[in-house]
């Protein structure tokens, strides 16, 4: 794990002597003392380079996923208006790093450019007016999704079409909320081989990040390193004319203002 | 974790000098050499009372749950029986140990008995020939759910509405498959103060085991200590006429043949 500053990149557990060790779930654990040694440093992001993958959290003990949270996205999938967050999970073998090959498995690989929301401490019954002050960082995620598997069956397959291996790329690095102007309204955008596909604001989510935390704690108990991807805007493939998925060669960048950008190049398995 | 023999629970750190820690996921992970060493005791089944909650896998990295896996429950719930299965997700938080109070959070909490297998070796891409090899064991468990927040929204929330805390207790023991004559063909059961609300065998499955592993390591890989809840059986409350939901004072037994059961007391939130 690593602290990114104006001028350098400081290796967390060198810099701490051992403090915090380089397991990013454990500094997660201690978000509270770590911030406070970090303020020391005026760092103002976070990065996690080590595990595995690269992940900005490696190795979560939960990661919610949220359908149709924006209403554009919702109309688009010919779905109504959620009336509370449809949730769903990534599996966390689909984890992995913001710059990566991304293995096509066969059928219909879609994108979806979301903004992640990574807890730093554990939250339960959380109200939405405190909710960010249980928020590690934030940083950019794609919800990728394989629709044939998602559209098998009676029900919905969300969990499963959307958790192939590399499925959920991170990173590249996790800003403290403090660092934007208001954390609530960021542009997001999702381009396909230089073509933007998705363009949208933060602002526009059904459920905002607060409202989300209220709403997921109120059940489950969230804990530090948990994973929220909170949704994605209109603009992806399979709600297209013509339809489009992605093919060998395409190059996928996702970005969110403030934060920086995943980069996948799609690949046969 | 412990090993129980004909005549002994053996305290499996202990026993091993150390060569097998007490947290269990560390266990699964070396499930091959620890069968090994196992095997000399003559141990039939393995305990796992460690844990903050004395759950068979108290921190399983991926936790897979099936929907409609037996025809007469999904006729029973109004949906077609599915040509694939349908995979949701029980959050980490809802773990628990075999003998517990069951907190209602309100609403509809309905029981649904399931039988759980936990992995011993990863497995991607695994024939369903095979996938008995990549089991660690057979246990108990059930699939609470919460009838209110399954049901808001345009798509089911399998996940989050049997997620509450305490909503997936399992055990009391992890049963490896070969003590079994037939791991395929288990009698389970759930009374409800003590009238026999579900019967069936586990060779009812729409997918059994096997299948599940295929299916499931064909779009992510399993890894030691995940587990697999494998769907339920006809008999839930919420299919009753009339319908019938958890109460206050309420004891649930959850059996499975050549396992053990299940014990939770219904308490008011």
């Amino acid at each position: 794990m690593c602290l990114v500053t104006g001028e350098a990149v400081i290796d967390v557990e060198q810099a701490s002597a051992g403090r915090f060790p380089a397991d990013p779930l454990t500094v997660f654990e201690e978000w509270d003392a770590f911030r406070s040694w970090a303020a020391a440093l005026e760092a103002a992001v976070v990065q996690t380079p080590v595990g595995p993958d690269g992940s900005v959290s490696p190795t979560p003990r939960q990661v919610f996923a949220i359908g149709l949270n924006y209403r554009d996205h919702a109309e688009e999938a010919g779905l109504a208006a959620p009336e509370s967050p449809s949730v769903f999970t990534k599996f966390a073998t689909s984890l992995t790093g913001p710059d990566t090959q991304l293995r096509l498995p066969g059928g219909r690989v879609d994108w979806e450019a979301e903004l992640v929301v990574v807890m730093g401490r554990r939250a339960e019954h959380v109200a939405a007016g405190d909710a960010w002050s249980y928020v590690a960082g934030l940083t950019v995620g794609q919800d990728y999704s394989e629709r044939d598997v998602q559209s098998v069956g009676p029900v919905p397959q969300f969990s499963l079409g959307k958790s192939f291996p590399g499925f959920a790329p991170t990173g590249p690095v996790l800003v403290t909320a403090d660092e934007f102007a208001d954390p609530d309204d960021l542009a997001i955008e999702c381009l396909v081989n230089g073509e933007s596909v998705q363009k949208s604001r933060t602002s526009s989510m059904i459920f905002p990040v607060p409202e989300l935390i209220a709403r997921l704690s109120a059940v489950c108990p969230l804990l530090p390193g948990d994973l929220i991807f909170t949704g994605t805007p209109s603009g992806v493939g399979h709600a297209r004319t013509p339809q489009r998925y992605l093919r060998p060669g395409d190059e996928v960048l996702t970005r969110i203002e403030g934060i920086g950008q995943l980069r996948q190049t799609c690949v046969a398995a």
